[in-house]
């Protein structure tokens, strides 16, 4: 009994093929299945590379320094009074305008735009609670001197006297010779793989003296801020002016089957207020800063400062790919049981369409029907002779059954 | 013999099948098959959407703008006085409350803590080293004014006087009607689509004059602090007292086979310092910062402020599906696959539940032993031509035996 | 006839099997069944969790504080003159050496540094339009005192007088004793689960008295800055004196599966410049800023601070996975058609290398030619009696036909 089970465990179960000899059906199969093998090969395998197992996510960190002196309100400003902030960091702004109102003390004082003009106290009341103006609105109306005409003007507290905003100011276009310097260093913690955007072989003197160009010179680490709005076809004179937001993308695509030496990354660079073009607004980019200083006798104050200025936003994308035995078998998987659909459509050729459909049916498919157990189980033990080729395998437990299926599948 | 092989390859293989007319395991397995079918279709399919290639890093850039004005100390603060860092960064602090040390120079001091009351100058030994006071403690005591009475304090050296971060002052409540503007332009590098979060169809007036509300208006980059604190349940009154962190999501999720213009932002608040709950600590969010002057004979001196500031991380996730062909193909195969897996239950009620198993079983296989081969191989001249249906097949090359497993699968 | 295709409907298709009752093939079977099952269970399931589905991108807020006082130049520099920063930023730097060049007012110069040594104009015209100056270069040449001797340097506009780096300071080595705290909340985005860097059972004193160990206290968020120096094998006289970047890295690994608590972080340390080792370039770090002042006639002026730094990133990393029929779905679907593919390896055995390999061949494949349909076609009614077995299912619909294959994939 026990030795049966064992003997029964130990057999093998295979299909059976019914092989079709016509030339029809076997050059369509042959056929489909090298189509599905093509594709497989070349576009999953080869082309998509989904033996690989992949990682989009990666660890960054980016250094930047900036170098060059620009003439603005008669100043030379350097590095310390136009980059903010000023530790070099992956989202940095170059101050390209400054309007700036000096000496600011905390008081009550009339403001500037003719938003608030007025000529009794009432005409301010609706002011009141706005945040658009340079300090709390009072509800009380003053005279104010703009230029040279006496006007009336809302009353604000806050820091005193108000901005004028509207000023005329050429903005630093010196910017244009600037030059960026990036140091990039990444990780992909899956595979734990470190590589910095220097070329190992570069020396000290390569790298100081280069300057980034997509062909000539596309590992050079030194951008120049014209180069840069050439590549993304902006206007110095309005960026300068208004300011703008650009993106210096650095993308790592690295396939770590290969020398990890191919491991690069590629520049791009891109207007990033690009998608509201549509929308009229907020073209440019600005902020407020004061630097405050006391009087001798203790008073603060300061002065305020409207900043216009473009702000270079270094963003680090990378995707690495290995090979991993799970995408890899998976995929192989799908490939051969996709080979199998070829069947599907030779199936439907050979059984409908060609000429003697009905005899191919007649060998692929043997039929039981109820009516023929019932009858066979009637007349028992003649029946059972004649069944007799399968009658062993009758003790054949679930468990093979199952095999038989998995084979199936 | 090259003719032969050619007409081998060019043949078509295709398992024979029994085909069972009996009502229980026909209906059985097609109801297996239509709930595999559907659990394919309508979860995996459209509710997951397997058929799409997914991307979840996300390329973000973010510009914030704050706007209030508040009262703090008599003063009014504004935009420059309050935010830090000033540039609009997505990462950004509204300080609501700053206590201020004035005049500090370098020098020796009394500490001002009770923690470093000191008789002689014994009592000052154990705090050398320790990090919590306001400067090198130098293991002498001292005698110190702290409010009208004299007592005895250890010194310390660094910057004086000591900061006395214990008293009470009104933080700006005024916080609550601030409002913050928000620019966030994202890309998928996959699929390189950018979009920015103003709906295209919205004006200038429309975006300057909106309130973000999550069901009126949930497309407004406007949001007003006060409206932030509701949905998170802070309190402002104590959030402006000690602080704390607020993140706001905008979370893309773009399904790029419909029109673009359906991939919207959805934006959502949370308390980040939430999962700190159970640990007694760091309830709040605080930092110190100095301005730095310097009198007429050129020593520098500062003011050092403690502030406690309410401190909001713009922080954007994404994830954006499209259509795929290897995603759709690995999962078509594995829907197909499963249907098969119906096969399995059905064979194990055929061969062993219903009546007439072992009729089926008969059926279904047939046997092979070793002995049966043994007794045609001796015999040879009779069984070859009883087995003859067969034998022009043994010419098969072993790439059609493995071309009939391919369709096994 | 309705009734004709309901019934044909309701029917059940198998695949007719061979049973081989051979040792030699039987074992084979099994122990490549067993396995390719191994390795699933093993490695792809219980190893790779390829059962569950995994998130990459982690939402991520981190707050840092840095504690402790250093001698810097005779000055006591504490956390608001040190940090930039100061706001408890991810990336940080702590400044161990700074270079000052005291009351810059605007005006023209002479260079400081050797290179710019003149006798006459031209010698300085070379240099107009460089960057690496301390202003723009006019092209004159200046009689400058440096030390107590009088030589020539290029003059150069803006502010003045020039800076000298080439000074020697001791750096601020007492960065050895400053801790920094962290506190890091994430969230998994697709699973929407938060959590926090603190375990929840360590109470308010654990946590403020605690310093990380990797093994004795490897959840303690207080960092001790000799520690991460020892962890990187930095040395601290050089990373003081040149600056330098350092990735504190969190590491969240979190099986969703299991409980919460479980899913905690994992510190890392490593230098991030190291990328960059082969290139002589770029060791250290710095960085300029200015502290403004002005006199009291209202001229600005400032102080330059030439600062080394070191830098540090901390950066976030998570990786959670829960659960999740699709991949579990597909996995197992893989591996049952992987166990089919032992019978690839079954069959070439089988059909080709035992003894009586005909004869299985001649069992497995049944042929059918199309002489014999031919044949079969023109002697109709005797034919069609010698098939009887299979006529009825001669009715099967294509449907049927393309389930058979389903079965067969």
């Amino acid at each position: 009994m026990m030795w049966g089970c064992v003997t029964d465990f130990f057999t093998y179960e295979t299909t059976k093929s019914v092989v079709v000899k016509s030339w029809t059906v076997g050059i369509i199969n042959r056929v489909v299945q090298v189509f599905i093998f093509s594709y497989f090969v070349g576009w999953v395998f080869i082309h998509e590379k989904a033996y690989q197992v992949t990682e989009n996510s990666v660890e960054s960190s980016v250094m930047t320094k900036v170098k060059g002196f620009g003439y603005h309100n008669n100043y030379v400003m350097d590095v310390a009074d136009y980059v903010i902030p000023q530790q070099g960091a992956a989202i940095f702004c170059i101050l390209t305008k400054v309007i700036i109102t000096e000496n600011q003390f905390q008081g009550k004082c009339p403001e500037y735009s003719k938003k608030y003009s007025c000529v009794e106290d009432e005409d301010c009341v609706q002011h009141i609670d706005k945040i658009l103006s340079n300090g709390v609105i009072t509800g009380v109306c003053l005279n104010s001197t703009i230029g040279d005409k006496i006007v009336g003007r809302c009353e604000s507290e806050g820091w005193c006297p108000a901005e004028n905003d509207h000023v005329e100011i050429t903005p630093m276009l010196d910017v244009i010779n600037f030059t960026i310097f990036i140091k990039n260093s990444v990780r992909f913690p899956l595979f734990d793989v470190t590589r910095g955007n220097f070329l190992s072989t570069m020396s000290r003197e390569e790298i100081m003296n280069c300057n980034y160009h997509p062909v000539d010179s596309p590992f050079c680490p030194i951008f120049n801020v014209g180069d840069i709005l050439n590549y993304t076809n902006q206007d110095l004179a309005t960026l300068a002016n208004k300011g703008g937001e650009i993106g210096i993308n650095i993308q790592w695509k690295c396939n770590l089957d290969y020398d990890i030496e191919n491991c690069v990354p590629r520049y791009s660079f891109t207007r990033l207020d690009k998608p509201f073009e549509k929308n009229a607004i907020s073209n440019g980019y600005n902020f407020r800063f004061a630097k405050y200083y006391m009087t001798e006798n203790g008073t603060e104050f300061r002065t305020l400062h409207k900043a216009y200025a473009i702000r270079f936003d270094v963003m680090v994308t990378g995707k690495a790919g290995k090979f991993d035995t799970i995408p890899t078998l998976i995929n192989v998987v799908a490939a051969f049981t996709s080979i199998g659909l070829g069947t599907v459509l030779c199936d439907i050729i050979l059984l409908n369409c060609l000429k003697g459909a009905k005899q191919y049916k007649a060998r692929k498919f043997e039929e039981v029907s109820d009516a023929q157990i019932e009858a066979s189980l009637a007349q028992s033990p003649v029946s059972q002779l004649s069944l007799k080729g399968g009658i062993k395998s009758s003790y054949d437990s679930g468990a093979i059954s199952l095999a038989t299926s998995d084979q199936a599948m």
